[in-house]
């Protein structure tokens, strides 16, 4: 008898599993059943698709060359029968059955499977809010969603997005590319937590608002008013005017039918699976966004549903269904987003992350251009570094900016899956030519000074950090160490003037009995002010990580704050 | 007493150690001496000056603020002090000291050291041939050559380029785009040896043909001709006019000064250091292009110079001198190179290289394009990737194209140090979002690819072997399953069209009795034909590494061949 193999789902992970299953045992019967009419879909674009950057739905589901994969192409090309617009609705795992329901004709049937691979991917969080079933509040999930919210996406309407994640983000640019008045709304204090610390998100912020949105951090809703349609998002008191609104507050595993068989479910909410993607019945394995995964720095189990993490995952559930051997390790928390101009990604954990996770951590705001900068084009980015104090080990990394980002976090998450120390990091033998980089690359300047950090050699002091003590008046020097022709283009305020070149003389212009905080454009000469201030004898220097490039306050611009 | 470290070099690592040691160790004196005008510039830069896309020579030695790293620049910032147009010419390691001359006075003199730093960097080699140094031969090194070149560098002219490695590649644009007739000359068989393989060499080959530069490969130059200045060069019996020649065939390490004071010299003619870069005389270092270093994967001693290894080795070295402790690990030989439009990369070994060094070798070719196939902008890469068949681990990955290539030759750089094996790398958990990259990054495909390879569930031939069965009418199938409309657009002459999707149902009319040799756009549906004609019992089928996309040789445009 040919072995049965049922797979649940035909998208990323399910389409990925199926076809991987078949070609490892083609002599198996591989079933895929999905509740939708489209299948094997890119659903990272369709944002894109809102903001006709992708011009046609079918592009998102067709292959490099132009072919759609649908049931015909499994078919064909496969080997895989997939049945659409059929739902699984329930699981007899000792009858080894999958009960469906055809949803057009209401038909219901029922499939044996020796082996069974759900992968049911995840589904928007809908907030259970006051008339939150307006129409005109949409989501952003399916490809009927997207075709839904590009009719109603018309110039100089007013949408309003809830929640500030990628998905908010990504549809938030997408709209006001349409030329619609953008208002995004984020509960919590920044945008994209979780993703970035607060002062990295700050610098997407920042953009945002340059570009036309209206950011609202901080701000929870409390219900929607509308007659016919959504007209206005309640925030509380306040409130916001709204043609439409998207929904976009975060996705939850699709995991009901698993444990409605009663398979076990991980404290994520999500599928428990074991490295090779078996769930708690050995017969039946779970991949995608459906399922929970190992978070390679804390090795905790976590919920971060990613197509690219799905794909990986469908390779490695087709083959153990097929009685082949393949493990998934984990996931190391990668993220990229691109919003307008700017590229912000991470990887590993976050500041706060580490420090939740109970990490002793040493951290670093390292600004540059992101090649040779006197190489035309050049970008700036910011890197920002966190590494465990007791081993060195990079802990995360997270970049943001108009230049190449991804690469910077591609190999950063490359290095981390292999515990690379900072000392490591700053040693790898990146491509280096100007148009591509600058000598020493942006990731290895920053592991060096992570090395500088970490053996005390220089001692570095947060902008928030600098902030407060301006704020609250502390008796303090702030030394700009800069150019007098960089100091009278943009400075912050309250700090004194000696640019780097003229400091070994004026050491006693100086307070010995002050503490001392250098910066200048990035923060490298502001560290060799902190040395070269060390060496005189002074006792209580420090620079500013990141300089005035990861300022994330106000600035005075020539004579004038900004 | 203070400490007294004397640098021979003002450059890349000279200027690096010097600055490291006096931040270090502030108490010490530290003196550079540079027998060159100009210190610490970007020699990388001088070709991107020829051609104008860098305008001024003076950014080549700014810092990123617009500061000229100067004399005086190093001696107000970095307490360093610099003597420029002082040539060291003998090293006396009993008294400790360095005879020097004035080059513009001619004044001699001696100084002495606790520590010597050599970082003398590396010479253009000068082929011993007749009239070489007739006026218009010129080399690109010093920014004096830069100059000079630039001022012969008119448009209409006749330029001969020797040497068809990096730097001759990178003046050959440069000159091409001042409007200049460029012929490139090298000696062996193909461009950038030792660099790339000849498949992937013949990628950049097409694409400088295209941009209108004649290449001779495996074409020796025997001399030059010239009355007042040079009009032709040389081939044997071939000659090419030229009104300029560039000599970029390789640089040499400069030694002689380490090899007239005793200093150990290695295999490779370059400096012997170990891993704390200190020569066999304990109080003396070396750094950057003088220096030969570990290669990480074959472990054996190289001489692979480049300004971003130097500056890594400056500060080792710098950190060294001056009483601290720190090492240099190795390169794994990372080298990257934008020609025209495209990008040419490698780390870690070719082929070749890996044969040479007699691993047994798994290789793969995978071409696709660099982001979400979707993504309006997405460029096609073609991978290569070099594994050892019997650990799994990845020896070395090129890539060259339109798109980003830097990106994955320094994921690829960092996950080879970390001794990354196929499975390993298929797994990293990379940045995904439309813009950057498809869900399966270039380098997860490829590695996925190497692992069915290795597990010999894929077969692959190469487009050269395939190549030569139809040069010498071998008895084979060689079967294209792409689609009738991409066949008619280009093809392989002798090839027969069966589109994937009726695979299945024309098994009929295939040979079991021959090989078949299945080949699409890339390989990916050449590969899923083959598992289907195993799957059919078919017991002699591979598919064409790289499909069509990497066949580097005519192809049918339409009707024709081209």
């Amino acid at each position: 008898m040919k072995m049965k193999i049922v797979v649940i789902g035909a998208n990323a992970a399910g389409a990925k599993a199926a076809s991987k299953a078949k070609r490892l045992n083609p002599a198996a019967e591989v079933t895929v059943v999905d509740r939708g009419t489209f299948i094997s879909y890119g659903a990272c674009g369709i944002p894109y698709y809102l903001s006709d950057t992708v011009t046609q739905l079918k592009e998102l589901m067709s292959t490099p060359v132009g072919v759609v994969r649908d049931a015909a192409f499994f078919k064909k090309v496969k080997g895989v029968v997939v049945r659409t617009n059929t739902a699984a609705i329930a699981i007899d795992r000792s009858a080894k059955t999958v009960d469906l329901l055809e949803t057009t004709t209401a038909e219901r049937s029922s499939l044996h499977y020796d082996r069974l691979i759900l992968a049911t991917g995840s589904s928007p969080i809908i907030p259970v809010l006051e008339k939150v079933g307006l129409p005109g509040i949409l989501t952003v999930k399916s490809l009927e969603d997207a075709d839904l919210l590009k009719e109603s996406a018309v110039a100089g309407a007013r949408a309003c997005i809830v929640g500030g994640g990628l998905i908010g983000l990504e549809t938030a640019e997408a709209l006001r590319q349409k030329g619609l008045q953008v208002t995004l709304v984020e509960m919590r204090e920044q945008l994209l937590p979780g993703l970035l610390d607060p002062e990295i998100a700050l610098q997407v912020e920042k953009h945002l608002r340059q570009q036309g949105v209206t950011v609202l951090t901080g701000s929870r809703v409390t219900g929607f008013q509308g007659r016919d349609a959504v007209e206005k998002v309640l925030l509380g008191e306040q409130e916001v005017a709204a043609d439409l609104v998207v929904l976009a507050p975060g996705v939850t595993p699709n995991a009901a039918l698993a444990k409605a068989a009663g398979l076990a479910i991980g404290a994520t909410g999500a599928i428990a699976v074991d490295a090779c993607l078996r769930t708690s019945d050995p017969d039946i394995f779970a991949c995608g966004d459906c399922c929970e995964t190992t978070h390679l720095i804390t090795g905790r189990q976590v919920f971060i549903p990613l197509g690219s993490t799905a794909n990986k995952q469908g390779r490695v559930a087709g083959i153990n269904a097929a009685g082949g051997e393949a493990t998934f390790a984990g996931v190391i928390g990668t993220s990229i987003l691109r919003i307008f101009h700017i590229n912000a990604g991470k990887t590993g954990l976050t500041e706060a992350e580490a420090r939740a996770n109970g990490f002793e951590v040493e951290t670093v705001i390292s600004p540059a251009p992101d090649r040779a900068h006197f190489f035309p084009g050049a970008k700036p980015i910011v890197l920002k570094m966190v590494a465990d104090r007791k081993t060195g080990r990079i802990l995360g990394v997270q970049a943001v900016g108009e230049g190449a980002v991804d690469k910077r976090i591609d190999t950063a998450a490359t290095a981390m899956t292999f515990h690379a120390t900072a000392e490591q990091l700053a040693q790898v033998d990146l491509a280096y030519a100007p148009p591509y980089a600058a000598a020493m690359d942006n990731l290895i300047v920053c592991a060096d000074i992570m090395k500088n950090k970490l053996t005390g050699q220089a001692r570095g002091i947060s902008a928030g950090e600098v902030k407060r003590k301006l704020d609250e008046e502390e008796d303090f020097l702030l030394l700009d160490v800069r150019s007098p022709a960089e100091h009278g283009e943009v400075g912050i305020e309250g700090a004194t003037l000696i640019p780097l070149g003229m400091l070994r003389e004026k050491l006693d212009e100086l307070p010995r009995d002050k503490e001392i905080v250098a910066f200048c454009k990035i923060s490298l000469r502001g560290y060799e002010a902190q040395k070269i201030l060390d060496a005189a004898g002074f006792s209580n220097v420090k620079f500013m990580d990141g300089g005035i490039l990861a300022w994330p306050y106000h600035l005075r611009v020539g004579g004038k704050e900004s």
